[in-house]
């Protein structure tokens, strides 16, 4: 794999936007050309993010499927039941799409309409997409023309409990996950909650009656286990930019060394840490990194076991997994252009 | 009850001492007549807390028992295993003693010499001590003179756990507590982790192998109880000042109105606020305050019963705890000093 | 002064407002009647502010001054042009107004126009205000029935300045403010420069070209140099929530002890507090407090004066402010209701 | 430039240390061979650093001038005063030394001495050494074996007043520099400042009467200018981890296009971006980048001009321009290894 593939974003003026940017710009085998927006079509790309200045030299156009016509590969990194309806067409031309967007996550689209509040344009397409976790899907990836990333709060939690699932240890039934995202999770969205005034110092629980990312994690793990599961999931926000901390219980049924299980389960995995037996992970340690790092406990050697699992919601529970499919995709190394670690402090 | 009480403080340089000495100085019965600190012995107060310029006009004094000859009653502020070499002698003067370190929490002092690596000094005082929870030990505190003022972890988990375990609808044996900290909570340690570059932007837990908070808090809800509960507890420090928030767990064997249940165990508690069926407490609604506010949820009508508490762990978690018990102990309204609301953003 | 005044405030739900009814609501003297607000009208204040259930028990009304009809005074905590809709009918209907927005600050009406971008709908009542700095005012506010509270930052500039300018030994061509802000100064503004993301450990300078609190502190600076002031402010927004700190420089005329001129000039305030010579105030320690704490040095024992001053931009550089005019207005203690020490850390 | 440096590293565990490791361990023309620890000695350095887990598989060395025998080039991240005691012998034996710690910082031993406490260790070598800023020095580095490199502070200083003052436009007797700087600067000092609780949330001024950088400041920009120039220079701490923002004041003798003025003057430079006019830089917009970034402003077209300057403390102000130096010294492309955007938001 030696050439460039020509990519287009759409929904270039997010987070999860800018951190493809920020990827791509440097890779080797990806050539930006076109980012749109239907905000900003016609001001420079260096202009939003100041960061990029001298790094990438286009304007953003016009959010229409006609912008992408000489594109190999696009990316979405719209808001929900914005790439459905774009999809089709792309597909049609002959483009591959990698959503990073919930559109294609779930498989039963009347499940993700009751989620989402509306009616999926382009049902059909669900099963063509490839769930975007390398983890599970690696061999799929290659010759995937539509790709659902993962959302980061699944990332989190899928990669935690899979060993545990895998290895049937335990009760799958009260399986509970109490996850924490730093702010950027929730997008650039204007609302007086996610001020800075209002959330600094401070910390909240919030969707404890039900979270998109519950049927979507709930989906996988059934997969996994090869029958329903009970989960309950309470996400919360922390004063901080970046990072999800899922710290995962289950009732463990049997004795096992679980540090062994772990280690075991992800020795080949290039973007999965399991740390040291009595290690507690954190989130700056994967700060724009694609890794995510794991730790298992079982406090007291009781019965419950105890799962840390950290991620930077923007790489590996966005962007970074979105280039480690396009990696995959095209046939370049797992890693390229994300192996740099992270700033630390 | 019109008169002052003189005050002496163990220990004035922590966190939870600025803390008390916040409170008190505005206490229409509290007069502080002596602030130990064996660093600072002889520097003003006002010095070490510019806040308090203007308010306190005394130096730090030497921590020895002499200091505290004049005082009607002594809180103590230290770090653990220090007040329990003190307090013999101040109970023999006919001192009243108010202890926010962990020195008489256990009542086992066995455990107690386990968790905290070193012997206990007066083991038979012990159970002379009153546990400083007004919500379970009210009538004990008007005549209490030796005051065991809980941890903060304790405090949010008892409060959030106890109108389950009072109601009977939970199963014992897997209890979850999955808690944060602000920082303050380490009080001012000096060490690495605890420097604003090392925290700041980011999320761990720690103590997952066995927090001191533990024991304290089963041996309380095995009390409420009436038999050993099976408690898991995961703190996290999160980067933020002030404030605990605890996400509580429980399995329920039966069906009930679980709001109801909350606001009737607390209806007449200064206190603790069960706020409105859908709630999401934030850790800054409490920020520099007495207060305890809790919400319940039980997801999707399932069995798993959520409850979110959160308080500050400098006041309802230590200091205001505290002044709590002293309203209690001198027979002053219980609220006295406590009411402001605090500062919001 | 003994009895109660009934208190109306307009626009309740922003920050200045918020903190207005922290300190109103445990006010001996003020009864609050009436807080309004165009979107909330009908919901429980408390709803907004859970910091404050069961310390304030009103809805919100509708933002028209029948609502008012039986306040005897009133303070406007809305943004700026619309206290001065108002204020004509309340002073007809013989109210007192104080008003924190920027509305009767400035005495030249077209220069407000010109900063504001509107006219000025009551120029003939900005005479009648009295600019709202008891350390200038102090003998104009008992009689006062319109109170124009001053801007954050030229607070914390004014007072800083103050001395050196009344003792005639600085250069007033060449003035230099530096100054920064925690970002409430904004207000709840929605915009997604104050968004938690976008904010969060970073620090920038804005408004370089011109704020509008300019023109009111260089009005107020040549007022007391009896001369016209060259004065270049450039604020900054730290990611922090509330403060203000000014770093001022001005070139000195003459030799002087400038510690001993700042400590004589405010000896008898009682809230701006000269901290001992080589100190320097953290915004910290002024949180949630009405002082002002101010430190002087000439580096190098050169031609070059810095001073130093914090604020609390809500309380002092706001609310605080708006209650000590009231306190002066009504004949009650100066510093009634104001003298809790701000919670550190 | 095609082979590998072997690269030592002295001072490896506090953050300038860890950054060069980040920068260097996916350098091609870098092969880290030692990297010395005092305390540390035989631990692996991904055991300090585990956003570092995978990519750099040494143990911390001791820290004798023996384990650097077989590096090339030798950098110093250590604190004052302790490179100045290995420097000669690595010399001698015909090492190349990048010194990131202020040794041979100043061309005047004496006065060296008396800002750091310490006489010089080794007076004669100062004049050998380099002062590492590219933008002053590049035709220097190749040849150069002995680098110091400048100061966090001194980059964004010297930048952004170097095209005034190389103009001859500005009074040289009344330069100020207000600079701000989050934490990261102050390394991993465990003082109780530095802490967490103690430092966020607030903001305030520090070593006003004299701080280390300002004689280095003014021997460069003395340098500039041909002769002694006046600096008033007043750091402050943010609640922030990294980052660097200085404003600059300085009266213009002449009216001049300052926009052309600073946009000519750096033109060619990789590292230095002079922002489009109005523009206020944010120190999140240069995070973990080398780059510096400048805008400059005449508030009110007055005879005051405003230069804005934000670095990275720790890159751009530290390991980033170490490594900048060192691709110069081996005749690599100058930006080999500083290109990759950073993490924003």
């Amino acid at each position: 794999m030696t050439g460039k593939y020509r990519i287009g974003l759409v929904g270039g003026t997010g987070y999860a936007g800018a951190e493809l940017l920020r990827l791509l710009c440097v890779h080797p085998h990806a050539d930006i050309c076109a980012v749109t927006s239907r905000q900003a079509a016609g001001t420079p790309v260096a202009e939003a993010y100041p960061q990029l200045r001298g790094m990438i030299d286009l304007d953003f156009s016009d959010a229409s499927v006609d912008e992408l016509a000489d594109c190999d590969i696009v990316f979405f990194a719209t808001p929900h039941a914005a790439a459905m309806h774009d999809v089709p067409a792309l597909l049609e031309a002959g483009k591959r799409v990698i959503d990073l967007s919930a559109d294609f996550r779930l498989r039963d689209s009347d499940l993700w309409a009751r989620w989402y509040n509306v009616e999926h344009a382009c049902p059909e397409l669900i099963e063509r997409a490839v769930y975007g976790l390398p983890e599970l899907n690696r061999a799929a990836l290659p010759a995937a023309d539509l790709v659902a990333c993962p959302g980061c709060y699944p990332t989190s939690m899928i990669l935690g409990f899979k060993p545990l699932i895998d290895a049937g240890v335990v009760d799958l039934d009260h399986l509970i996950a109490n996850a924490v995202t730093g702010v950027s999770g929730a997008g650039k969205s204007l609302k007086p909650g996610f001020l800075y005034a209002e959330m600094a110092d401070s910390f909240k629980a919030y969707g404890v009656a039900g979270h998109r990312h519950l049927p979507e994690t709930r989906q996988i793990l059934a997969a996994l286990a090869g029958k329903e599961v009970g989960l309950t999931f309470v996400p919360h926000l922390v004063p901080m930019i970046r990072g999800i901390h899922a710290t995962l219980y289950a009732q463990l049924n049997e004795t096992r060394d679980l540090q062994a299980l772990f280690e075991a389960s992800y020795v080949d995995e290039p973007f999965v840490d399991v740390l040291p037996a009595g290690s507690t992970p954190e989130t700056r340690h994967v700060r724009a990194s694609n890794m995510c790092r794991l730790a298992v406990h079982w406090p007291a050697g009781g019965d419950t076991a105890v799962v840390l699992s950290v991620i930077d919601n923007l790489v590996k529970g966005a962007a970074g997994q979105a280039v480690q499919c396009f990696n995959l995709m095209i046939g370049a190394p797992e890693a390229c252009s994300l192996t740099a670690p992270g700033p630390v402090p």
